[in-house]
């Protein structure tokens, strides 16, 4: 067995916690999630109202800012929220939501060791479900949801505001 | 214009917070919503995970459990959550899970006013969006939100443990 060097640990891609000092970074990949008008406004300084709701993000212990990092740069994010819940006699559930990869850096696993990931701990904090929604225009994404053991076994529905 | 007595103001039907006494009522309830098998627990004494659940939900300031009382008698409930969120440039967004009405009191308004209190609440807590997912073996409910108007926008996927 040879051992790894310093710099190929650093340089395995890994998921971990989000730091204030990523919020540009998440906030340019969150920009990618839009199929129509633009939501995000990525350009420095970024609006007060992004770090606000980091910080409401960080101080709530029920959800995790992930991101993915591979070779120093952040190619991936997601939110982790575990809910309490009364049903299914008081298990708590999850939601993983802001799914998001680099447009750059798909199609070599980045998501599903994200999407695996929050699999793992939401199983491991006693959740009976871990549960996302999809926009229906997005095929590729359902696919590859599925093929990851995810089920459409319920309809997504929303009012905007 | 006649003035109520305050034994009709008791008798209209109103949403109000959950209390401990109302847990078994609650569960109850929430054993309605199976589709399949059985997963709840309504016999009392109740198990202690529905009590240990309800106190957590208490005491996150992020989630209400709401009950909608009529004559004196809980007749629905549902979970509202008001989830910190860092896309749409920092835009809270709200979910309602286990919506539930009795059996024996649907189709007087029941869940059309716990409903549209709950997208009253997400809208003056800033919410981008307020959603819902509803199983697609559930048509009656998909036409009651659509009245509502929600939009099935999206595929609600989970993987169950």
């Amino acid at each position: 067995m040879v051992p790894q060097s310093s710099d190929n640990a650093l340089d395995a891609p890994h998921i971990r916690d989000a730091h204030e000092a990523d919020l540009p970074r998440i906030v340019e990949l969150l920009a990618q999630l839009s199929l129509d008008a633009p939501r995000e406004w990525p350009d420095e300084p970024l609006p007060a109202s992004y770090l606000a709701a980091f910080e409401e993000i960080v101080a709530d212990r029920r959800q995790r800012l992930l991101v993915v990092e591979a070779q120093g740069r952040i190619v991936g994010s997601a939110a982790l929220i575990i809910v309490p819940n009364l049903s299914r006699q008081g298990r708590p559930y999850a939601i993983i939501e802001n799914i998001v990869i680099d447009t750059d850096a798909r199609g070599v696993g980045h998501g599903e060791a994200l999407v695996r990931y929050a699999i793992e701990e939401a199983r491991k904090a006693g959740c009976y479900k871990l549960s996302l929604t999809s926009n229906k225009r997005r095929p590729d994404a359902h696919r590859f949801y599925e093929r990851l053991g995810f089920q459409a076994t319920h309809e997504g529905y929303r009012v905007e505001f």
